[in-house]
């Protein structure tokens, strides 16, 4: 399930890849097979990324056009991305990127609406112009949401594992999916070395050789994603990994916020920082 | 629980909005305080944003610093928000801000890994100069944001009152609200226009007077969220309300390229845009 989850994200990450080659760089399809096939030939050699290649090379018999471009845009699902999203929220463990995959392939079976909001918004997707540099920075961007995906459902595989005594063997979980599915990718060699020094890591993201993986890549994430956004294309998973990224490197968060709100219209109480135990306060009263 | 799912987002939406001033902007309570006074005498006007306010008047009997400084930064949460995107996925309704504002909280709790990322990482959050124009921008992009949150929470009880025969009257849902819930707002009586314009508006963005409300805020949201990515804000809801209408403006997503894929690897089958019916291509075969 959690392997399928991580598939839900890939794949949308990949289709925002491509829509913002396609809808703000302007490409054509053969273009765009050729970046796919090149990125298959580096850091983001994996299958999915090899079938995206030769979608963009399979014509339509009959009109000799490529068939993509004649594909409906609403997605379907068999339901195994929401219940990893179902069963992370069960466990406490945030996996946004996957969430927002299910997200918007929900929202993708809304066409009716979108075209309706599409004339009356009437948005303009601003150019942007895909130069070599340009495609490092998606390229890398891409490379770091896939280790954001990969870190987000292993996380919830480990606590799984711990929660529900269901004893999971992370090396070898990832060597079976080394071994020939569907999210199989050369990242995953990186990922058993990361097992081989800690089986028991409970996220990717903490151990040091995935560290740089992250570091190297994360200004590309940055920037692309705020181009994106900047440029009104909907970039909402690789968002998600740049945020959470961002909020699981914060020793603090804003949440004594929402916990001292909590507090005030629930008398939910709260923890404090200071001293052990559990706290309540008429905020209102004590001006 | 609806209710509750909003509550949720708009919690997490304005603590973003707390720490983009606090960590990016280095403003102190007094000076944020201020802020949100100003914003609950305006379109922001609502009760959470009162109490926010109110938060940051409260001292620590004790140590007589503010409290709000004292508070743990882990969210407790009793399921509501949970619940709420969990029905969602099962009414196939995209409500990303609320999933967000789930899975945010959820990783507040975990608070050591947290720590130990921080110490890898070294985040080094970028200053953000907040003078007027920025504050103008940050209370846009907020009350785009709100609209976003309620517009998605709606969406979800109009597919349910269909879908699950609920039979849910809307304009008296959002009547019941304005009269003194926790989501009450000044926000509240425009959709209570709205509703009573079409009382079976699947979406709040279709209507043409939200429209232009949210027009207006649309460029701010859009450069407050880009600037806090770029400064390294978690500003994880925010963003998933820019991408979210981004996706909801598209008339054509890249969702074509999901539904190929799955027809690639799995035979799931695919519609197309120029002809009713099913299809299924031997993708790799036919180049």
């Amino acid at each position: 399930m959690v392997h399928n989850g991580i598939e839900y994200a890939m794949m949308q990450l990949i289709a925002e890849t491509y829509d913002i080659l396609r809808r703000a760089g302007g490409l054509d399809n053969n273009r765009i097979r050729e970046i796919f096939d090149k990125w298959n030939e580096g850091q983001l050699q994996s299958y999915l990324i090899q079938i995206t290649a030769e979608v963009f090379k399979t014509l339509d018999k009959e009109s000799n056009t490529f068939l993509v471009d004649l594909v409906l845009d609403k997605a379907g699902s068999k339901g195994t991305g929401k219940w990893t999203s179902q069963s992370a929220m069960d466990l406490a463990v945030p996996i946004p990127v996957i969430d927002t995959a299910v997200a918007m392939r929900n929202l993708s079976i809304y066409k009716e609406d979108r075209t309706k909001a599409a004339s009356i918004y009437k948005p303009r997707s601003e150019k942007i112009n895909v130069d070599e540099a340009f495609l490092t920075d998606l390229e890398n961007a891409l490379a770091f949401s896939f280790i954001i995906a990969y870190a987000q459902g292993l996380n919830q595989l480990a606590k799984a594992s711990i929660e529900l005594k269901m004893d999971i063997p992370l090396p070898s979980v990832i060597r079976v999916w080394k071994a020939g599915c569907i999210i199989r990718s050369a990242l995953l060699g990186n990922f058993s070395a990361a097992y081989n020094r800690d089986q028991f890591l409970s996220n990717l993201l903490l151990d040091s050789d995935i560290a740089l993986l992250i570091k190297e890549r994360e200004q590309s994430a940055r920037n692309l994603t705020a181009a994106a956004m900047r440029a009104g294309i909907p970039v909402a998973a690789l968002a998600s990994t740049v945020t959470y990224f961002d909020a699981y490197c914060s020793e603090r968060l804003p949440t004594n916020l929402i916990q001292a709100q909590r507090d005030y219209f629930g008398a939910h109480t709260y923890q404090r920082i200071d001293r052990e135990g559990v706290f309540h306060t008429e905020w209102h009263e004590s001006e």
